[in-house]
């Protein structure tokens, strides 16, 4: 499928500008148009076209997904994780969402002159045990240290390759109208985290990061459900909202969502209310949204409600044939808004 | 094999800094200490420990190489090439020099806020153009942008998979004494035309950076000497010397060097004594140092002059079982020095 005209009704479009903005790293649809202009059209083959988070490609008679994130999270250091664990599970992630098994990671450090190496010590530690906790290893690497001022402390690169072990390959192409949409767990914990330690906000409970590896949810999602799981992403920058708005633009489908099953804890609702920020729009770092054909939702919600990281997860929507390319929330007041994807930049340096 | 202890006569040990200096970029024993301490230890793993520019792993019963790299050369556009190129090249290479055959790469981007549309359209039509000289495909990618003033213009990472066809893997443990050492042409070009254009020094005619993809090469060297190649690697950061360093310490064997033998170009040569550098520890971009069975010498030697990329070609030295360890030079004037890897930082951002 050319996605290449799809995402493309940006309010501000690339040509309104000479230089890169904030908001073309949000995740949200000015990303998506420099991602188009500046990445789709020129690296033009069949593996990117396919917009997913990973690419899956053959080799050696092997399928592999191979799969690149750079993090740039601002603090380094965060309730519920850090810029390490973030850098493993993040690349995880992408290469599991495909359905395939994450194996192998790389690590490219960027390292600002003058950075302590306490901290780096604390990273790299941080590092080591998440790849532990989702079965991964790091086998190559690479360090780049620039004078102070030209970088801010560290930021990580991570790429990983995993292996296509089952027939199928999951992807938004898949999707179907009558699927179910799944979430394991609440909405907009890491971006709320980042953004109360970032500004020093204070909640009777601290607002920890959903930072988690989801391989073995998947595994566990998949098991039970094979091929009838449709799709899954993770909803990172742009939060639910630009994940479903990009299922829905690809699939040509319309999404409708019911506010009052989508999960969000107490302090997080508080929060965005706050802030005016829309929790469908905030980052997550341990979520997934699961596109399963009807039959087998019931099933998919019980296997991740069994998974420890699945405790909180609810069907949340359907899949429609009317409004395509749309995503549509029922409000707790029984009314309709439409749920458009990321505009401009909410929370830079998020992950 | 364990390196870890190896490496470990750096003059200025991590011991004494609490932070990260520029000199732990450099490629030199420094970055070496760096990567021992916070990575090699902590991420344990036998496809690390080989300490190769790549990682060669199995994966659904085929052999893959797995590199990566970061690029954060200042200026982004310089004599020869850009950062684009060579963040291309240097991934391609760096999977190259295990006899692999570089197949797939992925791209992250961080962008500083304001960076010029215009700028990053020619460093990614740049990186289109050396992916298709270099036959690989850019299949994955991220971008992040961050504020003003959090990073310098633009950073990039690539990784990148390669296929292990052949039944042998290079690398510094196959090092024999006996031995020669050979290089693809002239050292010390790359250094100099980022220096030159840093500095805004003007020579006679331009030192242009000798970028290039290295795996066509590589497959002309291996069809005519297979096994008999030992180890190849490109001499990037810390240049020739920090290379054959790092050979002579992982194989426990000397290495001689004679000067008389060692290309490098006119006006090269007379920025680096004008400005008190080491050809040896200038950085390269297109030169692979490969270490060759005696037998095989002559040929493979014949084989790089025929190709576009060694056309000057020479044998430069030999592997001895004197002085384990050590790299010697039998200087233009007949006497012998040391060739020590490189200490501190010579050229911060060189790629």
């Amino acid at each position: 499928m050319d996605n290449k005209e799809g995402f493309g009704s940006c309010p501000i479009p690339i040509a309104e500008h000479d230089t890169v903005q904030l908001g073309h790293g949000s995740g949200g649809c000015m990303m998506n148009d420099l991602i188009r202009e500046m990445f789709l059209d020129r690296f033009d083959n069949e593996a990117l076209s396919r917009r997913e988070d990973q690419a899956v490609v053959e080799l050696g008679g092997a399928r592999i997904a191979f799969s690149t994130d750079s993090f740039v999270v601002d603090p380094l250091f965060f309730p519920g994780g850090d810029i390490g664990d973030l850098a493993v599970n993040g690349t995880v992630n992408d290469i599991a969402m495909s359905g395939a098994r994450p194996l192998f990671l790389s690590a490219g450090f960027i390292i600002e002159e003058g950075f302590h190496f306490e901290d780096l010590r604390r990273v790299t530690s941080s590092m080591v045990r998440s790849a532990e906790a989702a079965g991964v290893k790091i086998v190559t690497g690479d360090t780049k240290v620039v004078n102070r001022g030209q970088a801010d402390k560290l930021f990580i690169n991570t790429a990983g390759v995993g292996l296509m072990e089952r027939p199928y390959l999951l992807g938004a192409d898949r999707i179907r109208t009558g699927d179910r949409i799944l979430i394991n767990g609440t909405v907009a914990d890491h971006g709320v985290a980042i953004l109360s330690r970032r500004e020093g906000l204070v909640f009777e409970t601290t607002v920890e990061s959903d930072s988690a590896p989801l391989n073995g949810l998947i595994e566990t999602i998949l098991d039970v459900a094979g091929d009838q799981v449709h799709a899954l992403r993770d909803p990172t920058r742009g939060g639910v909202a630009s994940a479903l708005n990009e299922f829905a633009e690809t699939a040509g489908v319309g999404i409708r969502l019911d506010e009052t099953r989508i999960p969000i804890a107490g302090p997080v609702r508080g929060a965005c209310e706050l802030l005016g920020l829309d929790p469908l729009h905030v980052a997550n770092e341990g979520k997934l949204l699961a596109v399963v054909a009807a039959d087998a939702a019931e099933a998919v919600l019980q296997a991740m409600r069994s998974h420890p990281y699945g405790g909180a997860a609810a069907m949340i929507g359907d899949v429609v044939a009317d409004d395509p390319g749309r995503v549509t929330l029922r409000t707790q007041l029984g009314t309709w808004r439409m749920v458009d994807m990321l505009v401009g930049e909410q929370l830079p340096r998020i992950c």
